[in-house]
């Protein structure tokens, strides 16, 4: 069993691969000034950026939490999110409300993806 | 590396199994006029019949995360939960409150099996 | 595929695992009476506890989710966190607000590691 662990900051790492899985961090959008797809948009071109560095992609994202601060922003989310998944190889989701480190922050996102 | 989804909607898959393990989207109820107990029975039972189509069952359930929009809807939540569980072959367990979709969902259940 | 669970109550297994994995529930502290830092460092040492039952340690961690009841009890609760991982072998991590079971209970830490 091997473990490899990408980008450390000091707190967490942003992706994390062991047993055939790859983990993600709660991934939240460099430009807090969007909205929230905006925001979105900028989660998942990071998650892409992430299962690369891990040796996988979105199409094999197993399950995916969504946390977002006003479960009213969960209709333009979902734009970006639809953009994103294509409609395709879609995973298990949840999607619930709850407030963020930064209150400018609309929306997290985490990811499982096989490899 | 295989990964099987299952009853995609637009948005997400209803249950995707990869590297043995299961992992459902978060279930909500179909009838949201039932209280908490009601709704989680009928959240479990869809539980059910998705880890089925995964080949796999309540007894292989590893982790499970449930969202209720009122901690005080956990008792009646758990009524619900320990007749589906019998006490036997009892996952991780979180239980955290969190406000859902649509204002009337009271409970929302996602859970992780092995297979 | 063996289920190895550890510690059921009537509800929960506190930790469980399976096919190279470990899960544990969401743990709170036991001394509710402390603060964010007194109750993260009691949880982070129960899930010593636990990933050691389960067969595995800290530096196994690959992927934590952390409950503080609010948000601002963020930077009591990583100082806690930051003394338990001394910044190596950092698993993804998403931290988020939520109400919890008690009032008192400040913060809820579940983990996935590997083994």
């Amino acid at each position: 069993m091997t473990i490899k662990r990408h980008e450390p900051s000091k707190i967490y790492s942003k992706v994390v691969e062991a047993n055939g899985f790859v983990f993600t961090a709660g991934v939240v959008a460099d430009d807090v000034s969007k909205d929230a797809r905006g925001q979105a948009q900028q989660i998942l071109g990071e998650i892409d950026r992430l299962l690369k560095l891990a040796g996988t992609d979105k199409t094999k994202v197993v399950s995916a939490t969504i946390w977002v601060t006003d479960i009213r922003h969960r209709d333009l989310m979902n734009e970006a999110w639809n953009a994103w998944t294509g409609g395709e190889n879609l995973p298990g989701r949840a999607c619930i409300e709850a407030k963020l480190a930064d209150p400018r922050m609309l929306v997290e996102i985490a990811v499982v993806a096989a490899k």
